[in-house]
This record gives C-alpha cells, structure tokens and sequence, in this order.
C-alpha cells in the first residue's frame, strides 16, 4: 500500500507547481491525494507544517533525481557514475530538463522559497534544505578540483557551491517563467562551472576569496 | 500636484512587498494610494495591465537607485562616478542595502518575477525589464574590460552578465527570505564579479586587495 503521508506531500507539491502556494486549499489537495481533510491534519501541523514537510520532500527528491546513475546530461548511460567535473555537471544541469518530474519540483521548490519572504515559519525548513544541497555540491567541488592538486579551503568550496546554487535558482526561475530559453540557461550554467573551476582550479586566489567571504 | 498614476504604482510596490501579489487587492490599493477603486480602473488594463505596470516601475526606481552618483557603497562623495569595474560593483551590490525603499523594490521586483511562473501576462514585461538590466550590467562589464585592452565580444559580455544578474536574483531571494545575511550575499556578490573579470581578463588578481577593502 502507497505510503498516505507520501501521497499527500506529493500531491501538495503538484497543486504548488501548477497554482502557487496561496493557491493551495486544503479541501482541493485532500481531492488531489485521494485522503481525507482529517487525515491531513492527522499527519501535519497546520498549514506552515504541511508547507515545511513539502519543502523538504521536494528537496530530497531533487536529490535523488539528480544523484542517480544515469540521465539526459549523462553520456555514459549504465557505466559507473561520472567522476569530479562531469558529477558535478549532471547535478547541476539535470534541474534543468522539459520533463514534468524536474519542472514541477522546481516550480514548486521556487515558489516555497518566494513564499519564505513574506511566511518565516517556512525559513527553519528553507535553510536546512539550502544547506544540505550547498554541501553536497561543495563536496562535488571538492572532487572537481582534487584532481589538479590544488589544495582548495573548505570555506572556499562552499563559497562557489553557494554561488553555483544561488545562479541555478536565478535561472531556473527565469526559465519556468518562460523568459528565458531551456538550452540557453543550461548553456549558462555550464559556463558558470567552468568559471568556478577555473578560478578554483588555478589556486591563485584562495586568500582573495577568504578575505571577501569572511568579512 | 504629485502624478496620481505614480502615487498608484508605489503604492502597489509597497503592498506587494508586503503580502505578496495574490495579497494585493484594489480595495486595499485604493486606499494605500489615496484614491478610488474607479482612478485604479481608469488608469490601468485589468489587474494584468497594473501588475505589468508596476514591474515596469519597479525595474525603472531599481536603474535610478543603482545608477545614481553617491550611494552607501561609495566612499567618493560627491566626486565623479566611478568608471569601469567600481561602477559595476557599486551597480549590483546597492541591490543588497538594509534600507525600506532597496528592501521593497527586491521583494516586490522577486515576487512578480515569481508569480510569472503562473502569470503569462507578465512575462512580457519582465522579459523588457530583464533585457534591459542584463544590456547595462553587459555594458558595464565591457568598461571594465576595455581599460585592460582585452578585446571581449558582445555575446560573452552578455552572456556574463545574465549570469551576474541571475545570480543576483538567486542571492537577492536568499537574503530577502532571512536565510543569508546581508554581508555575506555582498561578499558572494563581489566575489561572483571578480570571477567574471578574472576570466574575461580584467586582470582581476592585481585587484584583488582593494575589491575586499572598497566595499
């Protein structure tokens, strides 16, 4: 039997990419996961803890869709997963595909982090999430750049994750409000990394970067 | 007598940073701006046409506040504007002010970009609006690199300033949601342009002490 909780957080995220936050009714999103209203209260806190709970299923599943072994960025099909650069590539540009799978999540996902603005009691979750996808493509940076030897400091990778991520949220908000072609931001988001790298790469700045994140 | 069209459209940002675009009602706007739900009417196309209107108004009070020729971010005074890389620095990082009138214009200029995702009306206007921040920032990133006499085309110029100004929409949301402070959205802001330079060859490297100590 498919899991009720699951179905409801599915559900939520679908009505939330189609309508927005404030377009989500708890009677509509009962219809919409096939349960009770009761049984959406019995599983979660109010509306900000339904928010919160969504919040957070949509960021593991983005996880898992752009962790697994094989994808349209992937040229490798079923051989082991791609090391440094090309794993830190296909996690980044696989939020970026026309499959309903990828759109809904990040419509959803840029819609609860609208929200966050003007609703605090969605901040908690926000954060948590940012920070877990930060690290994950800090230690995909990491990898990246191990290979040329350069010694890269800690608070340096996550500096340019942080940049990474912030970028792919600008552009994939430009590209599911339709303003902004489907190739031309993965195009730019590829030159983003290069430029990372590169700069990551040459180790010539690591002072000049600490310097200017710390302050 | 001040222009009533204007006192509607301020009006109107500021209850859209406040509550977001679903939380704008006519009512409400009529009273925040002073005048009759008919003036509303007789002066914009539909709720489509004021919404449009007020992101063509808020992307116009952006150019002014980040173009002007003193600021926060600048310690000249009143002395000439900067030229160059300053002048693009001081461009994007008074997009990261705690003042009400940079805080409103970023809420307000994030949630239409937001709900445009559901709003095909407004992308027609955000497309304007977006095309002629990204054509400055190109611009100022070409003054920037033309006094190193590193002959950059337009495409790349551009190219790298959808980045930077995506970028900043990414940073501008982080920080207006309560999840990245202040001071480190700037530094990751700095540290994004230098990036840029640095591979556009602006000889970021011999810069690099007084981008930390500038700002």
């Amino acid at each position: 039997m498919r899991d009720r909780r699951t179905a409801i957080l599915e559900a939520a995220a679908r009505v939330i990419a189609r309508r927005g936050v404030r377009g989500l009714r708890v009677e509509e999103l009962a219809v919409e996961a096939g349960v009770s209203k009761a049984l959406i209260y019995y599983h979660f806190d109010g509306r900000a803890g339904l928010l919160g709970s969504t919040l957070g299923f949509i960021g593991d599943r983005a996880e898992r869709y752009t962790a697994g072994p094989s994808g349209p960025a992937s040229l490798s099909g079923a051989s082991p997963p791609p090391a440094g650069r090309e794993e830190l590539e296909r996690s980044l540009l696989l939020e970026f595909q026309d499959v309903p799978e990828v759109r809904e999540n990040s419509a959803a996902w840029g819609e609860l982090r609208a929200s966050a603005v003007f609703d605090p009691e969605l901040r908690g979750e926000l954060a948590r999430s940012g920070l877990s996808w930060v690290r994950e493509v800090a230690d995909l940076l990491r990898s990246a750049t191990s290979r040329t030897g350069a010694g890269v400091s800690g608070p340096v990778l996550v500096a340019a994750a942080e940049r990474l991520t912030a970028l792919l949220e600008g552009l994939s908000a430009r590209w599911l409000s339709g303003i902004l072609p489907l190739e031309h931001a993965r195009a730019l988001m590829r030159e983003a990394i290069a430029v990372e790298l590169q700069q990551l790469g040459a180790g010539v700045r690591a002072d000049c970067d600490r310097v200017a994140v710390d302050v």
